[in-house]
């Protein structure tokens, strides 16, 4: 044992990571990587399976539970983003620097591709055994099991607004989730309520055109059916589908940024701010007693605003 | 980065209301289109895709954690209500004050329409694209996205006592989840338990006429389709169906109150009066080392009574 | 608003009971109401619907978050128990006193046959309206929405070892569930964990003849039943087969608490028991600065044996 | 009462069993039971039910929440493994010793083939009723429902990657879950994560062979099929098929621990490392004052690192 613990340091010490940033991109292509694998599997086993093996809400469930999960993975480090919308949407917040978003970007964009890949073998006799097995369009398609296609009666237009509703909707409750004034939820449930959120747009706006919501989720699994088999043919399908889910979500992003900071979140901020002010000033006055104080904030629950003069008094 | 944070700072305090009860109807009207938008979207995602993308109880699980994220959304604020009928059980136990009851009641009903009209925007193509469009009844009616309307088995009257059997259920169990003298669950999970109770209401009372049990829920998307294109025909069907949506939940909250009142809430209230009593007894009698005493309260699971009691030590 | 508070507080104390075993025993009542109205409201959804608003895992989520729920309502009065078996295991172990036995058996019933009669009166037109309205048997029997009755595979003997199966799985999951030596479960979250052990019951259990596990869910209702216009068939069908759930499960009781025992508990126990040897011989010589060591307890996961110790030294 | 007490204390002492490595087995047996039994129950009440009382995803839901059940049942004593490829990751990882690995293997299996053998008595009359009871391959088979048998389309080679994919998904979700570096799930909840880890492979890799991911699970259950009446043919099919569930997990296992380690393990334990000898620099410096630290160190959500720190400081 004492051995095995000398080893397992030595390998430890070699292959840390001491960039910040890498480390960060490595742990959300993991994350998305976690995500595309375990969502992309369930529309696998559904399309593959003829419907025994899955329904369309089983890929709700998988596809949410996936987010949970690959939250679970890679929060701690990189803080679970798994969605390039997200990152800017943290960008636009100013609570994310925006160095971070394209390195974000590329990384999950790549773990999806991985995760694609995975499935891709995991059923590749279910593949070949399946009738039209490298068909982008028409009845017997698996195109569609890595990347989102849209409906027979979706115009372009109407896709790209069901793309912005949709992240918006995302944005809107993801905000709400880690909003720093408005803690809602006990720490470490984020990834669930977040799994929570994929859940219900999945359960409510995914007739359309399968709701991807996330440009990478949707890129890198293109990519992949491009180069594995399916052909260039993914991304002239409908003349340039491909674009709506990688362009669409950002613009989403912006308005769902916009209605929660304008509904409730320069609110909360204002006065917490407001808050803050007073409690400095009651911070300056009982100084003396400061140590005293240090002990009555060791609550659990005092999250956001009590927290954050704490940080100060010290 | 700098000069982003100045800019976001000024936009923080130029959108910023200070008016409170201002601020909570705001919070209360993006619940709800929240609650709305996801709940009323899988419906249109079950009747829409004729069942291949849905079924009831993916509307009843949509309904559920939509409710879930409509609190998370709002609930720091205005405390989650999203339905008249809970803010008027608030208000009927005195635990929120009587104003808030038409002004929450009118935000709730705008952010019911707004999200009934997402929704719309969202399902344009899909919905022009079913059979029978804009029907209020018969075997393609669509109507019934937005608002519910009676199974063809139900007579006013069994309709009637269904909704005010449907709201008691419910504000029992959300009496039950914010009794403060009854805390049974951790702190910021009061919104996933109110999910669960939509999602059992929607289980099992869900038959008769779909489950409004929310006078804002029913009449804001009804509002909207009536302008929309159903037409004036949403109010008359049936003999004026809407009512009993919109007024059974106030006498089935009524009840609901009173019974989880006699049979719970008086009993741990009074119980909760008689300890605090003894408390206020030994406060005073080791009020000399009350700062001991504050440590010790510290306790994360320490709610209810006795930090009634540490109050009023302060 | 304050006069309103001057007649709540009124009516509190008018109505407020301070004998301890009847709140509880009221407490289960509501409790057990909730858990069979929205149980057998959701058999009462899938038979009357055709199948077409549930099926039969709608049912079991309905039960299973039933429990949940029933649970969240008298939980911090009476322990939630919902169930005699419950009650029984807990008088085994000497953790209930044996004389709340018969008066919990006895308001569950009664709460089970108000919850079947609460769901009578909401479907009563849907129960007209369906072929067969009052079978006991056949294919359009509806006696199987108020209490259980075997499949037609299911011989006597079978069925009552699926009783005696399934009461001793639900009994080592709830014992594990609320050991205090052995605490899995965060405060709070033990009704959400019983609700998942009633779902996968259902899950897995469910086929032979519907899981009652539980004679108070089984008995209330089937009264109910006998009186509402089914008659005393439900009593005579199949041999008898109302003893089956009414005996059964307090026998699995008996093996379930055995094995989990045998299996964990007692080692748990006894573990448990050094510990606490060990801890007061330590406690006594540390006791001069038990000031001190108070502050350094109130951390909020510090349960079971350190918080015994902990009582004993105030 | 008082009798009861005395008689149950002689009972525990009598049955406790001191030696910990033998409890711990015991306890992982009860729990792999309880995750077989209701797993295996759930395939059951598919195939006998042939689909009235249940559907692939029903399985998958109560083996994910079978999978928490059993940690509950055993995890406060063994940390509830209920797989040899768990037992093996942490091995592998060091943080259980070697001989632990066979001990749990042999007691997870027994507890497997018990929990098979309670189905089976569960289920006998509905074995006997269903057409083919006892065959293994087939439409009608029913050695399903105890062990995993590959679909029609699978190659040896794609089975055993399959069973390598599932395994090295699961490990890098659980060593997410139990990272000390990484503790992103709150204390209590590691065993609900787990149930959502096994119900999202099984949404997502179950259509190949079952997602076995598990060789206790897999062998148990099979070894009791021999015996009680499919007969050696369990083993024979398929050319020795049961060897891909016992040899291919633990291949998925080394790969899920490469690959978990090099992506966020490694890098977040040198963190750690580096962050602990900085705290243990300050620590020095502030033992003086080593008392008042200790009481901020209350905070309930502190966790991993800083316990460690705090640990060093008694």
């Amino acid at each position: 044992m004492g051995r095995q613990k000398v080893y397992l340091d030595k390998l430890s010490r070699f292959f840390q990571i001491r960039n910040l940033l890498l480390r960060q991109a490595l742990a959300e292509c993991l994350g998305t990587l976690v995500l595309v694998m375990f969502g992309c599997g369930a529309v696998a086993q559904l399309v593959l399976s003829g419907g025994s093996h899955g329904m369309f809400f089983t890929v709700n469930f998988a596809f949410g539970f996936a987010a949970t999960l690959g939250i679970l993975v890679c929060g701690q480090v990189s803080g679970g983003h798994l969605n390039p919308a997200v990152t800017f949407a943290l960008c636009l917040l100013g609570r994310e620097r925006w160095r971070k978003f394209p390195m974000f970007f590329l990384f999950q964009t790549i773990g999806a591709f991985f995760g694609a890949a995975v499935i891709f073998g995991m059923y590749y006799d279910a593949l070949w055994d399946h009738p039209g097995s490298f068909n982008v369009y028409g009845p017997n398609a698996t195109a569609g099991i890595f990347a989102t296609y849209p409906g027979k009666h979706l115009t372009l237009v109407n896709g790209f607004f069901d793309q912005i509703i949709g992240t918006a909707a995302l944005i809107v409750c993801i905000l709400a989730i880690v909003d720093p004034y408005n803690n809602s939820i006990p720490q470490g449930l984020e990834a669930f309520t977040v799994g929570f959120v994929v859940l219900v747009i999945g359960l409510s706006m995914g007739f359309n055109s399968g709701y991807a919501v996330n440009p990478a989720r949707d890129l890198g699994p293109r990519i992949f059916t491009a180069i594995a088999g399916w052909g260039s043919e993914v991304f002239t399908v409908r003349n340039g589908w491909f674009l709506v889910p990688l362009c669409a979500p950002f613009i989403g992003t912006i308005i769902g940024v916009m209605i929660y900071q304008l509904m409730v979140g320069f609110h909360q901020e204002g006065e917490a701010r407001d808050t803050k002010c007073a409690e400095q000033e009651s911070v300056r006055l009982t100084n003396v007693n400061a140590n005293a104080n240090a002990n009555t904030n060791t609550n659990a629950n005092a999250k956001g605003n009590s927290n954050d003069a704490t940080k100060e008094v010290y």
